[in-house]
């Protein structure tokens, strides 16, 4: 049988090229894929939270078609400063000041946080999750190699990548954002230690360590730590070759970070990492841009407590990952507390359909052509990985299971492949979560026990003390405690 | 108010001097501590999963003392060959080759799972995880100090630390594990690569990759990987100093990994590394050796779903832990089926009891001693981290809480004190779990479907068809199923 994958082509939104083009792997049957992963000194953002959801959807379709994939989505743990530019503090280390820990212990902390989140959101484990203090001796020979190639140059212990020599050998900075030169060179604003820098656009490769800088390395140039862009560029092609499939990162990451990260690819191999580079949206927040300084802002974690002034209650991580999935990830996604209740309506709707598809039985062929119905799901996944479309069509098979009572209008056999196929978009490949057997059961209880406080009402007013009586020992063997209060009977375990 | 660490001091049996001495840290009111940590190229053993178990607990104590501590927990991701010794292949790298995977995919998958199995085991995350393969550098740095001193050489691009060397300038190795050189030397089987060796003693600091081996990186010696005893030395003085208190691993790290490491310590530095070894014992099952061989095996995940021949069900977690618990860490512990069954009785009583002690009312004070009671349960704690007799002590306070219904012998203040150290011995210290919501839901939801379906045979038994029929449809509703079948009626949701 053909690979699921030769069936249904993917295309893919290149953001190298600007144009839909066709996946054609570098190695038949396997896809190299590298996600740029959180800097861990702090909450993950629910931005950085909807890039990894996007491109765990983007994961498990393609090893859903078949494809033998390989994720890499690193942690940022040294070397990210605190303006993204080549000046400032690094993030951690001052986090790590501020609280008076190891930076080490702040790496841990939000990376333990950060898998507890992705965990909830449904995301599966990249396969390989490399650190960059842990590519120091990797990102050293890459800041070598472009040296000995003359596109860097040591300067007061930093190594700095050479834009303009870059440039003037055939190379193309600027290929992935688009800016020319000049704009660059112009708009770079006036830091400190740009005065080690031959042109305001060169970035660096490597940076000397301050005595107060806690996080550095022996290198052949000082005793320093990598640049920020260089670890995506060291990892990536360690794990995934010189040449692999697909690059994927938030937008913010366009300029300079991968922009960078293809200038080093190139000028170390002459290939530029990846073929294809996909960019997932940012996010706003009731209309506005998330900012912690005007209070527009919330955490993941507060999404699924309520604990947040700006929501009216919390919210199911399924539903979160469903409302995240009704759009599409290189669309900008507007948060606000409607349109999450409009979602988790939608969600509870498709799960509760596919719990009631589970026991209903085969009334014979109807007019659902299921075939047309499947192609059409594949056809909006490989046309550049179409959730919003896909969950269109699921409604539609919503439309079929509610049709009729116990039954539906399949064949044995289109039931099955049709159940089949339902659960692999709504829990493989979309990666929804029923709730747990402990929520269900929450509820089932919160029912049954209307019940039973209605029952011991109607034996009371009947003066049917043995039922009563049943009802209170029973209740009272199995640990639950009814209060009867002004607003009615109450139970508690 | 003095910190509980003055009150209750803590003793240690020390197996670097095979006394009990009080613990007396390096830097006041801190604790810096090491635990080498699992080798992530398969399932955590269960004999691991109680290792780290045991020194979560002495982490959650001396924090509870009021200790700041730092606890790092290494993950062995490279350089632990298969004979443990410095010769076969990478564990790693064989299970990488085995499964045709790049080795950091195993790294991550065995890395995911022992989170998850250390997490439902209550717990707590290190301060800090570092892995090998993030340490090289610092690895090659304390390989050429070494050298530098003359404890070390180089041969044939693999670098060796000289015992003999070692010794003759005043060296101790075989402090800790008390075997003498003359045993080191003809103990030792003749293996592959040893030629390269002075005496059979030395052991690996350094080793040249082989053309197959493929987790490798550039030193002054060779292109290789380091050798498995140089990790802990690395990372335990980098993130904790030359001098921290406590150093813990499973008793079969004792020779040669711990007297390699205080070997490479004191050659480094001139310092031990930690002040006090802790070695956690063994594990057996049914009585005898767990060997994969013979199939008297377990593996965490097998003991909490039970899905193995040697068990008869499941265990929660919690009471896995409170097993373990129950057995002091330095003493063999035997698993079987009776002593997990007769824990998950002494849990559940302990438990019980304390949700039980939320809802009493203080009657008074009667002859109970709390503060001698309390200062019992540290005293326990503090000496030597002796789990038993706190459990011991914690089944005196079951006795208390189950002498009345209501209430119970304390005065008001006392029950509040009574209630927070019953919160912090069981909870914060021990680490056992209250059941999850979930289960606690659906157990309550059991009893009040029994309840439900009872007052139902009861309305047809009367013919009471107006309940029988408000039964049938407010369940209907609720979603929950009702089956009647030979052995009585049962249902679904």
């Amino acid at each position: 049988m053909n690979p699921l994958y030769s069936t249904y082509p993917v295309h893919i939104e290149n953001s190298l090229t600007g144009a839909k083009e066709q996946l054609v792997p570098v190695s038949e049957g396997r896809i190299g894929m590298y996600v740029c992963g959180p800097t861990v000194y702090s909450d993950v953002h629910l931005g950085n939270a909807r890039t990894f959801t996007s491109f765990d959807f983007i994961f498990r379709y393609l090893s859903h078609l078949g494809y033998k994939v390989r994720y890499v989505r690193n942690i940022t743990d040294a070397g990210h400063l605190e303006n993204d530019a080549d000046e400032g503090e690094d993030k951690i280390a001052k986090k790590a000041r501020l609280e008076q820990l190891e930076p080490m212990e702040i790496v841990q902390r939000y990376t333990v946080d950060f898998h507890k989140v992705m965990d909830r959101l449904g995301a599966l484990p990249p396969s390989i999750e490399p650190t960059a203090t842990g590519h120091i001796v990797e990102q050293i020979e890459m800041t070598q190699a472009i040296i000995d190639k003359g596109w860097a140059y040591e300067s007061n212990g930093s190594v700095y990548f050479d834009v303009d020599a870059y440039n003037r050998d055939g190379g193309d900075y600027g290929v992935l954002s688009g800016r020319k030169m000049d704009e660059l060179q112009s708009g770079s604003r006036a830091l400190d230690g740009q005065e080690e820098k031959r042109n305001p656009a060169d970035f660096a490769l490597w940076k000397k360590a301050s005595p107060a800088h806690i996080m550095r390395w022996p290198s052949p140039w000082s005793v320093g730590f990598p640049g920020w862009h260089l670890e995506c560029s060291a990892m990536s092609t360690k794990y995934l070759g010189e040449e692999f499939d697909i690059h994927g990162g938030g937008m913010d990451l366009k300029f300079p970070h991968h922009e960078c990260e293809i200038a080093q690819n190139t000028a170390t191999s002459g290939k530029k990492g990846a073929k294809y580079w996909l960019h997932a949206n940012m996010l706003t927040l009731n209309g506005k841009r998330m900012s912690k300084s005007t209070g527009n802002t919330i955490l993941p974690g507060e999404l699924f407590s309520g604990n947040n002034p700006l929501l009216a209650k919390g919210f199911r991580p399924s539903v979160v990952r469903f409302f995240m999935m009704q759009a599409h990830y290189s669309s900008v996604l507007d948060f606000s507390n409607e349109a999450l209740l409009a979602a988790e309506k939608g969600h509870d709707k498709l799960l509760a359909a596919w719990s009631k598809l589970q026991g209903l039985e085969a009334s014979g062929s109807g007019d659902f052509d299921l075939q047309a119905w499947i192609d059409k799901c594949y056809q909006s996944l490989s046309d550049n990985f179409n959730s919003p479309i896909l969950i269109a069509h699921l409604f539609e098979a919503i439309k079929l299971i509610n049709q009729n009572e116990g039954s539906i209008a399949l064949s044995a056999s289109d039931l099955s492949v049709f159940k089949e196929k339902m659960n692999a978009f709504v829990f493989d490949i979309l990666g929804l979560q029923m709730e747990e057997g402990g929520s269900a059961h929450s509820e089932a209880l919160d029912k049954a026990m209307d019940l039973v406080i209605e029952l011991r009402a109607k034996a009371r007013e009947n003066k049917d003390w043995g039922t009563a009586d049943l009802i209170r020992d029973q209740l009272s063997a199995a640990g639950i405690k009814l209060k009867d209060g002004a607003e009615g009977t109450s139970y508690e375990i």
